[in-house]
């Protein structure tokens, strides 16, 4: 099977190469991504949504012109493993997920999607060939529709420099930074 | 100047290819970042923090090992400008960012971090132009300490059937999935 225009073993290396392993979760989503962007309704431009945070996001980033830096790809962590890919100015598009009811057939799948067996366990060769031979079937498609308010894009106002770090934040943050008002992960700040 | 092992001109075209356009914030993002790696304190495997979802996270998923898939990049949507390394174990690290006060030799980078120019009318070329002149002038560089519950890694429990949406999610976010908690984006589903 081909994943966009790689061959499964093409698409293999080259998320060794960004995604640091061959990830069963980035292969799966490239299967993924390749399924929603053959069914994509006619548009210019899509903008595409990621409901995990775990691996998936790695395989829209790979296949389409979304990046998470690029803003269109957009990360929604409610840990399902689901993608859309919507025309960013109507919102209309598909919806691609991993179906728990269509896993039987692939046990070594369902054993890593349920994190049923402990990772040193795992077969990951048996997993990889099941990805590769179950193609698209775990998965089902769907179109959807994107509500309005996560189609328009909200600014978060001109650029000023906080009074506390000194550094510059969006203003509609607040009078401070979000890292100023409690949000800010480090103990101590040392200026080399 | 170089930017890790390439030069300014090969990463313009690595930045073309996977974020779409050589934008500025990339190109700014790569220096920050080859910069948090020339000085990191010792250690084997380093997370990355990132401050901005704007452009920064293209910098660190293209310089490093560490992509928002792998989980080994986390972003803080503070609206600030700067990035983190960390040795994941001890959270000790360096953290880059681009510095209001150092600005001034710069006007067009002054301009297009400040937003004080409609898009329409920054000369692309003029920033391109000072960004690598500039070269790791306009940023400042700190030691940082991450708190300890930035370090340890929260564990979302075990992979359930959502009985609403009869799909997989993490178990700790609730009886049913965030989704149909009332986050879900879309408006209708409707199965292919």
């Amino acid at each position: 099977m081909n994943i966009g225009s790689h061959t499964f073993d093409e698409f293999v290396s080259i998320v060794k190469s960004f995604h640091g392993h061959a990830a069963p979760g980035v292969l799966i989503g490239g299967i993924m991504v390749d399924m929603a962007l053959k069914n994509l309704p006619e548009g210019k431009f899509f903008d595409a949504v990621c409901e995990t945070t775990k691996c998936l996001p790695d395989a829209i980033q790979l296949l389409t012109p979304n990046t998470i830096g690029n803003g269109w790809l957009k990360i929604l962590n409610f840990g399902r493993y689901a993608l859309s890919l919507y025309e960013k100015h109507n919102g209309a598009g598909v919806r691609v997920f991993l179906d728990p009811k269509k896993l039987e057939d692939w046990p070594e799948i369902k054993a890593w999607f349920f994190k049923l067996k402990p990772k040193i366990e795992q077969d990951s060769q048996l997993l990889q060939d099941q990805i590769r031979e179950a193609g698209t079937r775990p998965f089902t498609i769907q179109g959807i529709q994107l509500k309005p308010e996560f189609i328009t894009k909200k600014s978060r106002g001109s650029i000023v420099v906080c009074p506390m770090c000194l550094e510059a934040y969006p203003i509609n943050d607040g009078a401070i930074c979000r890292a100023c008002q409690g949000e800010d992960p480090y103990v101590e700040h040392e200026v080399y």
